[in-house]
């Protein structure tokens, strides 16, 4: 719906609803502004929405060079700037999941003054050195050149058995659409270079710097990004706010989708400074 | 704010607000109305709040005889007809907690057409063996006739280890406050009956009846009414969702209020089947 | 079977079994070694049993000044010096649970040189400000003078929902024997002393210095000395295991008794150094 | 150290030590007797331990044709039959580990005169929908020829990230080591063929046959068989125990291998019938 150029590139983002909070929603690594949709409608009745494909994401233009994601902070910064100035909005809420939430936290690191509200759904503060295994072997498994191969390495293990069992139907929709997808050798390279952009990623040091409210979500079937690191993040944002979405696993907008919807939008609505015990 | 009469007793109750969907909270056995005070100001803002003072609580007024808990459903629904008159407002979304979340579910089964969403938090579907003994427990210790033995074996308890530390000076406030409250005879023998209403309470057979939309909201240390409670009401409420408020303990309310309230305002305010995964 | 005296006092302990590795087993604060009765004739079987009534518990003598539950450390190093020369015994492992794993964190501390092997059974490095008034209420219950009352407040809260419901009949009967057992004056006394011997215990901070293997068992419906302690206690015990038994409650040798023994003797007879990855 | 020929195919199996209660360990699936070896020395001190390699595991041999584990059934039978005669040993304390559980669980029905006591380490009483799928990408990945991307993809896996950062150096040792092993293709072909033996796996609903006393087992941070599997294994069987190793992935018995050898050497020489509660 709109577009704007980061160093030459084409940054594409889309804005929906007039009303309310602004909310900005940020993709976890295989997603895209296209996988907000089944949410559209409806959180953009209560909130202004922003959606932002990142940098070889969606819409977005493909970078050839080696980066790490704190090039997706300034990205975002762009896309929030403009906006600043076309919504007169000074301050979004922030929801990231995955590495959505990765580069939430760098920007709420890097610009504390746009961010109003943090909200960080299974993501964390590092790479630990098992999840860079982890992404290594995604990585040799795109080299394999199978869209099979790569689908059932990455996607099963984002979702619970239980929603795999409910939603079997849905799931081998996905499965179909994935490996063809996955098939195609460029997208194939975007998502190596996506990967590898979280690889040296640390930040677990500097969390204390994060003073505004935050809210950690965290999935108690969450077999990627486990519960010890959105544990580690609750313990260092101080005056964060703690909650687990039972029986889902890392994709938890589609598991448990009013949960996750509930959480973030009551979570961003709330207003400044009003609850005191 | 405002009163009524059900069955020749006085009911108090309280209207904040007059904007966005309507939302009931429903005390806890020893809150009242006063207890949502920290909480007022920031609801109101973006949802009509209706509190409600059950019978034998706050200022709604006392009754001798002994009673089941679903007397206060017909209080309930005493408040919300009128309001339903006064307000235009054909359908509440519901909050209750630990006893209120009990009634909160016999209500949606008594009158299912007047509730929009149900949230449940720190509640559950019957009185376990196990509750009615500590529940006995305290009406044993009431008799005794000390302020402070009543206030030692009712309170603590429901709050996590981690509060009552960091909160120390707020608890010991609370010491002070409620050991002379439940030093008065009229006060221990109204709690005696509350707590006794709950003593046969079990609708667990008829969970699968409710079809609104249902959040279940447990925490992680709460120590009077265990999360397994919770998960049973989840597994037999189709599609409910089911959260955890981590590092919290009985009273969540207090513990974590950002998360309650967000949770509490964020699954209320959702539309109508608006997300579709 | 066996008594010495200390300081003048009373203590009685019994030893079973003649074969395989010693091991001491510790109790809770209203428990004797006659609680221990269900496991004697399994575990010494294969161990060399040791039970010792604390001061102020069974058939030990009462003492009425205040102490503080370090007396009982020595209270253990008076048995365990006595059965060194009796038995030949340099070492001994020790498994304490509740009341009795502080004691059992203490005289590691104080006796490292006796202890081979350390298993702590839902207990804490610490009274916590919570659990602090956990005891002050039982101590105000107990001067009430019902032993219904003091029944109702210490015992249920130490099993869990389902042991309750599973186990009613049990129950009852545990029921009808304490209740005339705390009705006496002497014994509610007792209680009180040893209650609050453990008041001001905290050595959360010395952890740090037990290298001896050391096993820590938590109960996941645990609502009296909740996980959080434990978790400590196996964070700071470097190369500790940690594990819990699930659906059960505080009381975790009767909710589960197989897996109650199995830890402890396959713990305590576990060879020196033996395993190594 | 010994072997056996079934249908013609030999079969390899190990006896250490020569007292105690007779002790089997049965192999995960790309385990085999030889990775047993940190625990041989310490658990036959206690026990007569017996390890298997099942057919296209360790030094048995491979089979070409496509095959369901319950022939993994058949060679155990080959065994213990075989050992029965030559130890008078009637009855077998069995454990397995993951694919061994399935293994042992399915011994346990068809042979439930051979099993004294069976403990049950992460593993499940089915393959699930999401499991299969996981048992796939494995497969495909197989396929590509890479070693390393075998590795990376099924081994981080099964691993903690705790245990992944602490044991650093241990586990490059093993990325050396299986990456050079999987890039055998006679290794991958048998490791294919024994994840397609656990895909029509379902004995679920045969699990209340079981009526041997029964230790279930599970790691709280367990990616690829969660704790929601061995929760119903429990469940179903009738009586059985079950415990978590806290901090452990699903490779229980190298994270916390002394909790695990505890719980089985613990489990298996507990005496019959002699806690009564």
């Amino acid at each position: 719906m709109a577009e704007l150029y980061f160093q030459g590139k084409k940054v594409y983002y889309e804005v929906h609803g007039d009303t309310g909070e602004t909310l900005v929603l940020l993709n976890g690594i295989m997603m895209s502004t296209a996988s907000w949709l089944p949410f559209v409608e409806c959180l953009s009745k209560t909130n202004r929405l922003i959606l932002v494909d990142f940098l070889d994401q969606g819409q977005s233009e493909r970078i050839e060079a080696g980066y790490d994601h704190s090039i997706q902070v300034e990205v975002l910064e762009a896309v929030l700037a403009e906006l600043s100035g076309k919504l007169s909005c000074e301050k979004y809420n922030i929801m990231g999941i995955s590495y959505g939430g990765e580069v939430a936290i760098q920007y709420a690191l890097a610009y504390p003054n746009r961010v109003r509200r943090l909200i960080l759904a299974n993501t964390c503060a590092r790479t630990s050195g098992w999840l860079k295994k982890i992404g290594d072997g995604w990585n040799e498994v795109a080299k394999c050149g199978s869209g099979l191969a790569y689908y059932l390495t990455t996607i099963p293990i984002i979702y619970s058995t239980r929603f795999f069992e409910e939603r079997a139907e849905w799931m081998e929709g996905r499965e179909k659409m994935l490996t063809e997808y996955f098939a195609r050798a460029d997208v194939r390279e975007a998502l190596i270079r996506l990967t590898d952009s979280s690889r040296e990623y640390d930040v677990s040091d500097r969390l204390g710097e994060i003073k505004c409210p935050t809210l950690v979500i965290s999935s108690s079937e969450d077999a990627l990004v486990p519960m010890t690191e959105q544990k580690l993040i609750h313990e260092r944002i101080k005056g964060s706010s703690y909650v687990t979405i039972n029986g889902s696993g890392h994709a938890s907008m589609y598991e448990v989708p009013e949960a996750f919807a509930a959480l973030t939008a009551g979570f961003a609505n709330l207003p400044d400074n009003c609850i005191k015990i």
